[in-house]
């Protein structure tokens, strides 16, 4: 059988992943990489791999079979999505959850009109985490859905710290409430606001000369991020930052807390969790999975725009229908 | 629109359990229920409905939309689900792991012959823990995956120990050994015996005069259930195991310790566990919503059989796409 032909838009950290995750699917191979900065410039982990302007895209349509675009949710995936799915078969990681049902429709009225698959906001949160809310939810349909995330690193929320006047360096951990998860294992179903699930911890590296007062100030009430979290703003010398904040771990919880049987007094609980050295090469793997079940379907005939919830598992896997059956039910 | 027609044949626990996850889903209703028994002497929980001779279900082809199937594994369903399949649409919670295939094979080939579409092993083992294990071996491609089970009673192996002569009554817990769930968690991805991961405790009230060390031996050898385990069997008086052991919790964890990254350096969890104050009332919370899966797939053409497997997560949910993307993405 040909290998999957993979090709990546946008060369930070998610792109380095998927060229990561591609090596570890034999059935997978990497076959070029598409950027906005000049190709020279860009240096592969992998030898041999071309290195294409993104503007050029279109010329590689008959070169690729599923193109993984690794751009940011705020201002690239809008655009460069819809803007792709007319050449190519896509997979995104589109991230802002409120604009995802407006991203989808862009995304499936370009596919369906150039014949293309596509498939969006893939990856954890969305993705691994929604279709676990899914699940749990029509399984157990009296009971409370609980997402916790961390502790780990939020790029949105560090982007936000390092965009405040007089900040050198800065990152930002998200940090799950651990006697909340406590309350919500045991079944009491809690009603739990924002502020009582997370708490925000910032490590920031100022500017010399910058009054860290109104850094820590501008920080903690910043609209959309933290004005809704009890958060710390830990000052720490450059030394210390390159030092013990140089990866990107991540994670979280979903947890279902449900009642079952005749007056409805069983306790059942689902919970998911992930704990993650890297994000983005977590996320990453996540893509190339969906890659594959993305070329099947394609195979199959489907067009338009899917997402976590409309692929069975079973595309997912390597293994055939028989097999999957035989060593994995 | 209509509400999905169900019924349950065999009303034990997980046909109770049915029962009342129908109630919880108002999409749903239960139109009858089949049984071995004499009619009469079968009490529902719910008034109006109405009980039938199991040999008589085919005469009610045309009131059901999806029969869930609620008897055993080791004799039971491996003759009723082909048989019910010319007739039904059909579902069970089929779990002898090594017999899957060949039971898929007859399921499947009555199914299509008859252009209905079935669905076998759901529930959470196999079921929801098989999805879990095909989607994170799917994700981290290098990696160990690791099942436990328990603290919980096993039906199939309390059935088992009930089969034996001479026993009167006897329930089964299955129970995972805490520190080789803690070596998995921490990504040293042990190699792990199935001796080394669980144990079995076995309590049994033996009938008067039999003969104890022969039921011990017989259940401590056999095949595919406890030959593989340190196994306890304790006898105890029909008293102390009324007052004690009147209840089937279970649960259990699916662990993938994976690697990523540049060297396959990268720790990366991915966990899923169940905490099930009622297993039967559990597993039926999960046949009712692949009922709703299976009227959706039968209304678009399919047929055959199917496993959660082939089931994309949107099918099992009340809400429509548009709803899922909005709320649960």
């Amino acid at each position: 059988m040909s290998k999957i032909r993979i090709a990546i838009a946008g060369y930070g950290n998610l792109g380095k992943g998927v060229e990561l995750a591609i090596r570890q699917n034999p059935d997978t191979e990497l076959v070029g990489v598409f950027t906005r900065r000049a190709p020279e410039s860009v240096k592969l982990l992998t030898e041999g791999i071309p290195v294409y302007k993104l503007e050029d895209a279109k010329n590689y349509q008959d070169k690729v079979d599923v193109l993984i675009i690794c751009g940011g949710s705020a201002t690239d995936l809008p655009v460069q999505t819809p803007e792709l799915a007319k050449y190519f078969n896509v997979i995104d990681s589109f991230d802002t959850h409120a604009r995802i049902p407006e991203h989808f429709a862009n995304v499936d009225k370009v596919a369906r009109e150039n014949n293309h698959l596509a498939m969006i906001s893939l990856g954890w949160d969305p993705g691994l985490f929604s279709l676990n809310r899914v699940y749990a939810e029509s399984i157990l349909s009296n009971g409370k859905t609980y997402t916790f995330w961390g502790k780990g690193v939020s790029q949105g929320h560090s982007d936000a710290i390092r965009r405040v006047e007089g900040v050198k360096k800065g990152i930002q951990y998200t940090c799950p409430i651990e006697s909340a998860i406590e309350a919500v294992r045991n079944g009491s179903q809690p009603e739990l606001t924002t502020r009582e699930k997370h708490e925000r911890v910032c490590y920031v590296v100022a500017e010399e000369g910058a009054d860290k007062a109104k850094i820590e100030s501008e920080i903690k009430n910043m609209k959309n991020y933290f004005d809704e979290y009890n958060t710390t703003v830990n000052f720490i010398s450059e030394e210390e930052f390159n030092q013990n904040h140089n990866t990107l771990p991540h994670g979280g919880f979903v947890i279902r807390s449900g009642k079952t049987g005749d007056g409805e007094q069983t306790n059942q609980t689902i919970e998911y969790s992930l704990k993650l050295g890297s994000n983005p090469e977590f996320t990453a793997s996540v893509l190339v999975a969906y890659a594959r079940a993305l070329s099947r379907l394609k195979a199959e005939g489907a067009t338009g725009c899917k997402t976590a919830f409309d692929v069975a598992p079973a595309y997912l896997s390597p293994l055939s229908p028989e097999e999957l059956r035989a060593k994995m039910l």
